[in-house]
């Protein structure tokens, strides 16, 4: 990254400026467990290429990822299965909220992409299907390529969503009718409630997406993730579908690919150049962070480090 | 560009390639003009930021082309009415076929994007009622930015697509009964049809799509066209909007913001080092050039210059 | 009829009734010429098959009947065509707004039935095709049914409609372009909006659909209009579709095959027994007339009169 | 009913007409107890206002109702609850297949009407939340108005639909996540399965539903079940929603009242005149007996009983 610009500062000012100004929305709160969280929280961390770490806020603080995991479970099913998994899946994005089932019944139970709710229990049963306890699996996926065994799933918050998750429990049961799911559902659900309750950091976030930044990038046991032609198309895919129907919204204000989730945490990526993850629980009524928009937002606007 | 490509070489190989395969789809023809063009022409164009060009085939050879015009009339609207634009058109993905009605009623008559019909049809409206002569002064921001005064309108093309164009009137017309139309359906349609039937060669394509590749770029006349912001988000629209609802397999696959036009161009751009157009009559069954893609495809692996 | 109802005395008392409590709703307003209409007429007309006429308040003022006259173009088509109609409209209800464009898209273009506004351009699109001069012979036809000469369009009415009717300009072209309008689409709406604006009383009204009544109806001229399975068939179409997304409100309250038309007349038959008209032109959030929907309520609830 | 018609030997000879046709269409398979059934079955039975019965062929061969059923349940949920039911769904047909989730995302999870699969959960969780237990209370409800005490569900059928019911569970968790079902959807759906998996003959079904032909009809214990304007609006309802998407078409052909089952069973009524009950296995690809619809519109064409 060009050396001249010093990015603790372009942090801290923009964290000052976003604070500044009224933290408007709603933090989730139809997962009982979410809705104890301080919505005041917010923390960013920059991770660059030549490895420098830059953070401010509450950067160290765990918080539950939601569904930014469907890009680590979709990369993980990616890299076992290949390009096989579009037979299941689409790439296109959805135009719809996250859990609308309108699509899917026009399009026969095919989810349009990976990163909609629909799409991730596609990708949660592949993974059921081709691994011994896909839950392990997953979970030591993510600590090999955080280089981290200090992450976990929160049992209270995948319990807390499942006694509630009716949208998803639908969603899961409606795409096993068109036989697009093969596991029972009960067990794509259960799965797919844990995936989405893993605790990071925004440190750890950042850490931990420098597989989709980093063209040489290896696993402390020097093994490489995704080959490039598939990290550039998780990019892709996030670029178009990580952030619902606020997807084509994200590209024109912020510029990067990136995924958000429920719990108020976004990592984006600047492909070749740093990974960047924030967190602030209040979101907007598409349910992106509201602080986090806006934050990433200034930040490609101050840099000029957009991929556009 | 890394200066140890030979991008002659490199599109001369693909062209090849791509020759080689049997040519699939079929070549528009509810427009009776564009269904007399030769559907075996083929020609691609290559210019880079530093001012190189390398061609190939029919690159200079004249087409009509269609929808990526829309890119240039937003671009104008966008120069002369700034972000006031969005409060008419959104910058979201559609999801659906260019041409689908159902998105409009839900939405109240706003269209999801400028890069599809209604939304293009939003834009001439406000062009129509923010210059002299919408036509002309179209006609006339082509050409400066083109640096060639040979540009032009085919009124065969325009007058063909409007003897049979029921269901952009229809569009129109929907349009308008929400309000979001401000001038008469048909002058808007007279307009949006004339925008459409714009012939330009590769070369012009990949000339006048440079202000979206290089910060720096200026007309002739030593002006400007778009701010750097302004530019980033019109690449940010064609990255995700680009080609209808192809716009994710696009991006997944070839890794660029671009468009394409049912004459069976397509412009793609890598910010800051080149555009590319490409031109093949045939188009697949989501309506984007079928040789065209695989062309651009076969580009960004082989030179690995995608944005991802 | 059983003759111990004194049928006049009835209408009368729920004339009084409805009259007496607030007139709730919109009078039409989007066609400039019926936004002239004073909204607190109000007039009903009962006819039985033992040829009794009953009427009170506004019954003997013209007004326009907008939407009712579909069913007697349908009833005309459905004469010189025969069951070849049904190729090309549907008979089912469509659960949606009357000039909703969605299920056409759905549906390739084939309308729901011929009682919302696209299965009537259908329908008038088919006499256009079929006699030499549709717009004459229709006006014809129903002279012919009411036994009156004094029947016309309303020209005034016609043309404000065309004015700002965007909408069904939309619906039609839309149509057109898949094929199911034969005959230019100005053509097609200039005679469907001349058809709509066909002015009644009432009391022709009511002896207009007494064809739909009396198995044994002929005109003047001795002829019969409609077979008996054919007049059926048109009461279970206005059972099922004559009141858009209220058809199962008024099927459920009323209990009686009806057409409403947004100009506030309502035209209901039970079959065997009688044809009731009522007019008051403030319409309901379903574009239905307030009262009319609250008389015909009354009255089948007061004379237990429902065909079920 | 006119005394001069034989009701025996016009059955007869409708019901060899029809045998004597290629008997076209599925049998349900989806649920595996249903796909053991003989597909050649045929039964039918009219009972009329004056107390005679006439059958012909499986008349007297017991058959899992189905859907039918849900008309049983509503009117037992309309006895106990009155008008305060339609708070928690619609009366408009649905112009959708029988299971669409489409409709109810547009209506907040409101479903349009308790004959549709969703909206029969709505009116279970109803029964379920006003009764002290559903399942008994809602059998000794149909044994009552049949005067039958060997009338039973079929757990085997119950079971077997419930373990491949996706979309079902679909169905009531999504309607349960926009709060419009009550219970615990496991709950909701054990009913609703029970319900029905329901056995009755032709003969059975024709008495059993003879309290919406007879407006005197009183249980053996003398008591009513629905009041006249009950009665009326159930009918009402079955005309309008009976039979999914193609109660237009039952309108359009029979012209008659009436429900179908997955089973291959259809009732109809002549509100005033006689109930008719037809059972055959094979049904047409819009899920309605094949056989039944043929039956039923050859007999109110040669009877000319139809309502309209």
């Amino acid at each position: 990254m060009s050396n001249e610009i010093n990015y603790q500062e372009v942090i801290n000012d923009i964290y000052r400026d976003v604070s500044d100004k009224e933290n408007i929305g709603q933090a989730a709160s139809y997962i009982p467990e979410l809705a104890k969280i301080d919505p005041e929280k917010f923390g960013v961390c920059l991770k660059t290429v030549e490895n420098q770490e830059f953070g401010v806020g509450d950067w160290q603080t765990k918080f539950s990822i939601q569904s930014i995991a469907k890009v680590l479970s979709l990369s993980l099913t990616y890299k076992i299965l290949g390009d096989s998994i579009w037979d299941r899946v689409g790439v296109e994005p959805s135009g719809n909220p996250f859990n609308s089932l309108i699509q899917l019944e026009t399009d026969h139970g095919i989810p349009r992409n990976p990163l909609i709710n629909g799409g991730a229990m596609v990708i949660c049963d592949l993974l059921i299907s081709h691994t011994e306890n896909a839950c392990a699996e997953f979970l030591q996926f993510i600590r090999k390529i955080c280089s981290n065994s200090d992450i976990n799933y929160s049992t209270a918050i995948a319990e807390s969503e499942k006694s509630v998750g009716y949208r998803n429990i639908a969603l899961c049961n409606f795409i096993k009718s068109f036989d697009n799911i093969k596991n029972p559902p009960n067990e794509v659900l259960d799965f797919y409630f844990h995936m989405c309750s893993i605790e990071m950091t925004c440190q750890e976030l950042a850490r931990t997406f420098m597989f989709l930044v980093d063209d040489n990038f290896k696993t402390r046991e020097n093994e490489p993730v995704l080959n490039i032609s598939q990290a550039k198309r998780i990019n892709a895919i996030m670029q178009t579908c990580g952030f619902y129907d606020e997807s084509g919204e994200f590209s024109f204000k912020v510029g990067l690919p990136g995924k958000s989730g429920v719990g108020g945490g976004i990592i984006a990526v600047h492909p070749g150049k740093y990974s960047i993850a924030v967190w602030s629980p209040k979101l907007n009524n598409k349910g992106n962070s509201y602080r986090g928009m806006n934050f990433l937002e200034s930040f490609t606007t101050k840099t000029k480090l957009s991929i556009f």
